[in-house]
């Protein structure tokens, strides 16, 4: 990329990366959403995300504290208290442990990350990383995955409610207030890096950072999808009661 | 483990690590040994190893730069020796070049990164944070993957000789002298561990950071098998141009 897009094109090429690369597309996805994974691939996929979700306060923290601006970190703060919530008991990271809960997982398990696979933690690891040492333009456009993911929360939601009879609508409680914050969030960073990205090289900057984001989510799915599909999980990660009993009856 | 073990009983618990988790055992391992790969799976394989061993000088300068002991830092710094050699085309990165060169990649490509799976680039950027936020007992104890090398490489080595006849001994030049520096280097690394780790919560985190790092090996492999073999490269890495060709004849 040589030229300098107008902002209506930056965005464009943005919501193409979405297109092309976001986890919407991922086997995995298709297989949850549409009933084919079994309990324990649910019960695996949210243990594993857990860590994912339990990261978001902290890159945020670490992006909040390269603002120099107030107004920016005003509106950037929100995002800390969506998901760590008012009080013990309320936000994101909370209603993701009613899910894990709700699956019969131990919250010991799950918060300690103990028996999340290893590429999970790379990668989850890889992304806080990436808000530290990347320049906050790459920061913030590594967050522009809100901009797709209401339209996988919808899918993902009502698919999992109609293919499996242990989920119920008060399991997937985080999914509920997440469109309207992702909306509220993408549409701010959207704006900020049209804003900001000014010449092709930041351009081009913001374009990969939303490519790396994008290509971390996927490889959290391609950790899972190998682990309990194709191949095993690592020795010390949670291991799938009804492997067996799946594999039996392929 | 609540216990405090002796220094040949922590030995022999570090060398169950290996036993148990090092990628001799990884299924892609053995394919690449017995000749199952295709070329272009020996070729995404040579292309993704490439980011660790360019990687391994610079984890142990961050090593060498938390060592407050000149005796020590005399000893680590012929690792990073070893790697980046006397002068230009020497040492072990430039060997791995060589292989890279022999397979047809362009040393742009390689060098660069930018066709790696981005799981790779997780797994090797978790080692190089791993040995700068743990312990120096913890990174070097992860270093003790070594005493588990040179049985592999002898292995690999002879296989890929016998199945590629685009393998000759010059393409694997690099893995010549590993095994002579892995054992002088797994020596004094064993016996600092074996030295220091003197409670049984030093004992298990020098245990932990062997299984961390047989884990992340274990990840680049997986990462590698998944891309190649079960699914697909994400969309920006190395395509293998034998894919359908190989597919077609199974």
């Amino acid at each position: 990329m040589t030229e300098l897009l107008t902002a209506d094109a930056l965005e464009a090429a943005l919501r193409d990366v979405g297109a092309t690369r976001y986890h919407h597309l991922h086997p995995f996805q298709l297989r949850l959403q549409s009933g084919a994974c079994s309990r324990g691939e649910v019960e695996a996929w949210a243990l594993n995300r857990y860590l994912y979700q339990a990261c978001i306060p902290q890159k945020d923290a670490a992006i909040l504290a390269r603002m120099d601006d107030a107004q920016l970190r005003r509106e950037w703060r929100q995002r800390i208290i969506d998901h760590d919530g008012e009080r013990e008991g309320e936000g994101g990271i909370a209603k993701w442990l009613k899910l894990t809960d709700d699956l019969g997982l131990d919250r010991e398990d799950v918060m300690s990350g103990r028996l999340a696979l290893p590429a999970t933690k790379f990668a989850v690891n890889a992304y806080v990383s990436f808000v530290k040492d990347r320049s906050l333009l790459e920061a913030i456009a590594s967050s522009l995955t809100e901009l797709f993911s209401p339209m996988v929360i919808k899918i993902r939601s009502a698919g999992m409610l109609e293919n499996y009879d242990f989920i119920t609508p008060e399991t997937l409680a985080y999914f509920n207030k997440r469109p309207v914050q992702a909306k509220r969030d993408s549409d701010f960073a959207l704006d900020y890096v049209k804003r900001y990205a000014t010449t092709p090289e930041l351009q081009r900057a913001a374009i990969g950072a939303l490519e790396f984001k994008c290509s971390m989510l996927w490889a959290m799915l391609d950790a899972l999808e190998h682990a309990y599909l194709y191949a095993k999980p690592w020795p010390d990660a949670f291991q799938t009661a009804d492997r067996g009993q799946r594999q039996a009856a392929e």
